[in-house]
């Protein structure tokens, strides 16, 4: 691409180095913004600079928060006996619009993917092991994506924990809920099978943890 | 979503308010930036005021510059007799990577379109008026899209332009160079038949203008 500006083709080059953005993308968006007004543009700039400074990372759980302690870790109503691995906030948020999980999480920030270069070091493992042995929840539930990674990652974390006096479970996979078995994969069917639960307790929808 | 952070929640609001980026999106884009180097965000964050502050429209063309008068109308070597009209400043930079074009343009900003509340005043038509006025071209090139505003806006221009004496012309539509003729739609297929060029003008790929 030609430039007719250098500031067009730096502003370009900056948005396109966002993941998943090209340049051509990266053009339409400084376009955009040329055609803002000032005011908005500034709201842009100074919001990602204040992401950047105020957001930090709860001391306990890893989530992300505006204090050195998340809402959720500070909430005495949370059930501190039950932790939730996840990958990442964002599973956080997935698992919190659901308002069925009542107890703790801990954000690992990643998963194992020697692919990647991402070894346990990288992730906050460490974190959790201290976190378990300083105040023992009663149980730890592994809520990893059923990848490769995933389940390297679960089963990493399974050999870390085994030590200690706790109940270690998984997050349920089988059918989603309105799907139709004929077009379930194989892997999923079966396990839905050898999972299976009471069936009284499938009816529950409102069963809180 | 519920967020962690009002400073996270602020900065996907700002990133979704972009076109075509949603908020799932914005989200892993805020999560892409928490993780980078803080430099790296205020380089970004920077590049979008420059990009605000310091670009302006060509007084003559409405290009994108860094100056009052862009590179192309300040460029003392292009041939001012021969004016191509294009929508956007992306057409000005796909004709330049061409090469094949030497002449000046005029950047419209837009096309004629009621559905968006896109009128004539909205767009750069009263200064090329002027420009035609001051300084007569031999030529005007329309550049604009074949599709129904595309059509309409040159249309438009014809009939305000009609009145000068000059050239009046249009980028030639046709099967793209590499296509199969099997394959071409009907309206355009019929198009490069009834507009076809004498054989010797199809072979050179070098034609300046």
């Amino acid at each position: 691409m030609n430039f007719s500006s250098k500031y067009l083709e730096r502003a370009v080059d900056e948005i396109s180095s966002l993941p998943g953005i090209g340049r051509k993308t990266a053009l339409r968006l400084a376009l955009h913004l040329l055609r803002s007004e000032t005011e908005e543009v500034g709201a842009l700039a100074s919001s990602l600079i204040a992401l950047k400074e105020r957001v930090n990372q709860c001391h306990t759980c890893g989530n992300l928060s505006d204090h050195t302690m998340c809402e959720i870790c500070a909430n005495p109503t949370r059930n501190k006996e039950i932790i939730c691995v996840v990958e990442d906030i964002r599973d956080v948020m997935a698992i919190e619009n659901t308002g069925q999980f009542k107890g703790l999480y801990h954000v690992l920030g990643g998963i194992i993917s020697p692919m990647e270069g991402v070894g346990p070091a990288e992730l906050n493992i460490e974190s959790l092991i201290k976190r378990v042995s300083e105040q023992p929840p009663l149980e730890i539930i592994f809520g990893l994506s059923t990848t490769m990674e995933g389940e390297t990652t679960t089963f990493y974390l399974y050999k870390k924990l085994a030590a200690f006096d706790l109940k270690l479970s998984a997050i349920a996979r089988g059918i989603a809920v309105g799907d139709q078995l004929e077009y379930a994969d194989e892997v999923t069917l079966a396990r839905s099978i050898s999972n299976r639960v009471p069936y009284e307790n499938s009816l529950s929808q409102n069963h809180n943890s």
